[in-house]
């Protein structure tokens, strides 16, 4: 295998675990940062090291699209191209050609489907895809899979038999590549539907397997039960990829849940908008309280914003549409999803992972949170 | 004097000197970015220090009105506010209510406007002008001008009249103050004017000297007059400053003129529409012969955007309309300017001003600029 998994420890179903690479090594449970078009928004490579970023998503529809997979290439391949050493994991395109693509029409053979950029005519194939990320270089690719909606019985029964015909395809075009390849279970909010896909991918013995088509509408209570479906299924020693998820309780719920590996736009999405996260609620610097704030974003957070910048700065910064404003509740978010992590971690190696949910709870009931 | 100035090496005209300030020792000629609303656009004050600024400009005009310089005041001023230890220089906010406020009228007393953001009717006179920095708390503040088309000789010789009697204002509601206070010269393209305007901001006395109302559309040929009129009349123990100036050859050449302090929006705003400087030359990355070019911005480049990224990968986040394109371009064109004038002032001391300007320039011909 190109990607090694190790459990240094466990608490209950939560896992402390690694993944080595042929040149990395990364401890999980891991946030993953999403860089949709090779750069996470608002922030550089050095501000993603000095946060304690270790593995970077990039999106393979996106750049696929601009600049071109070919072009990132010839430029030296994707880590090169936007100046990231670490990790990347670069997706199949698939949730976006089913979400922001225009006109697609899927066959037993694949997806065709316009640009949302300017409308040109695409097709991806399982192939396609896996020599795409073949051509950006990550470090984790994973296989096309087709995203439905996830409450239709009939449809998600039709996708699955297409997303694991596409599976096994992509599995035989990847052969003897040097970057690791992960499967994608999916099947909706159906238990069945939940536990065959994950047996069909688990047999075909990928790297590590990623859960997806949750995030996108179901229940929470919904979310958690495909998770306890699918966890006995899934092989102890490879890591398992929560696609989508999610914020700060997500992520300590679905760790609680088995998972060692996480996405999500939320952090830098909106902090565009002036969204903080911290890890006892969620709030909007906008609001007209903090106009005269002198306190940090999150009393006693150890980020550079937090350390050098009020809210009422930040306030004016969001108001007067500057850029900074942007970058430095990205900064901040991100640091409260790395270092939350960085604590589950530390409190499942030390056997406390309970006590330390038990403690997360509290503190978002005391703040006012669900 | 709050501020002392000392020349550290002269050759021909061109000066290599330093400021005192209580905290601060700043060494000119000194380039000084933009930091209109209390940022300077896309990039952070750790930026700031890691590309060598010394000194940052804010805008009385925007922070009067938002947020508000009381509130500046109460959060603890603006070095606190905008997290920048450093010096600041705050303008009078002059040039922006006779370039940007809407329905303004000037009398003897001061200048009536209404906001550019909310339409709220506001007056500015000498002595609030001088409390509204008081507020803000910058290091060196500057006196209120009226700023008129440059080439309208009736007009300038009338705002000159009131110029002067602000500039009077200004000195004494600024009597005992902690913030050295700046004059400013003013009279359009006409070289009596000047003359008579240098003489009587002179003899009143201040830590330094503005030459304003000058890069409005008025010919180098024009500028470079008025600098040689009024370099004699300004005390060589002072500094001064040329506001709204400029790009790489215009320092150079104003350096030449006896200039020390220069401001100017150009590295800033230009990033974000791709604009790339270099001491010869200036580009924009968006043209699509960049879109596989493997080369930094500027080969031989020292800054952090050149040392890791391709002008193909800039161009690509500028099509994607990405902040981190903005960002990049931004710290790229502030190093040049900073290196060019650190440069500037080693050959000045070294005695090779000129040997360096004919250098600079020739380096423009080949690259086919003027």
């Amino acid at each position: 295998m190109v990607l090694s998994f190790a459990l240094d420890g466990t608490d209950g179903r939560a896992r402390a675990g690694r993944f080595r690479l042929p040149h990395h090594e990364v401890l999980t449970p891991v946030f993953m940062p999403v860089g949709t078009q090779a750069t996470v928004k608002a922030v550089s490579p050095r501000d993603l090291c000095d946060l304690g970023a270790t593995v970077v998503l990039a999106n393979t529809y996106h750049l696929y699209l601009r600049p071109g997979d070919e072009r990132i290439a010839r430029l030296g391949g994707l880590h090169a191209f936007m100046g990231w050493d670490g990790p990347i994991l670069t997706d199949s395109g698939g949730f976006q050609v089913f979400s922001l693509a225009q006109r697609r029409t899927v066959d037993a053979g694949g997806v065709t489907f316009r640009s949302h950029v300017d409308g040109s005519e695409h097709r991806f194939t399982p192939e396609r895809v896996i020599a795409i990320q073949e051509n950006l270089g990550a470090d984790i690719i994973v296989c096309l899979d087709e995203c439905s909606a996830p409450d239709d019985y009939e449809y998600n029964k039709q996708a699955l038999a297409r997303t694991h015909a596409w599976a096994e395809r992509c599995k035989m075009a990847h052969a003897g590549g040097r970057q690791a390849l992960f499967g994608i279970v999916q099947g909706g909010v159906f238990p069945d539907l939940r536990k065959r896909s994950a047996r069909f991918i688990v047999d075909l013995d990928f790297d590590g397997y990623a859960v997806g088509g949750l995030s996108v509408g179901e229940t929470k209570g919904q979310m958690h039960r495909m998770l306890d479906v699918v966890d006995p299924v899934l092989p102890v020693d490879r890591p398992r990829y929560l696609m989508g998820v999610g914020p700060p309780p997500g992520l300590v719920e679905c760790v609680a849940r088995g998972i060692d590996m996480f996405d999500c736009v939320l952090p830098t999405r909106s902090a565009r908008n002036g969204g903080v996260l911290t890890r006892a609620r969620r709030y909007n610097i906008r609001n007209a309280r903090y106009a005269d704030d002198p306190a940090p974003l999150e009393v006693g957070c150890t980020c550079y914003a937090c350390g050098t910048f009020s809210r009422a700065y930040i306030r004016h910064l969001n108001w007067a549409n500057e850029i900074l404003g942007h970058h430095l509740i990205t900064v901040h978010n991100l640091h409260v999803m790395f270092s939350l992590l960085r604590d589950v971690r530390a409190s499942i190696l030390e056997g406390r992972f309970e006590a330390f949910r038990e403690q997360f709870w509290r503190a978002r009931a005391q703040a006012g949170q669900e």
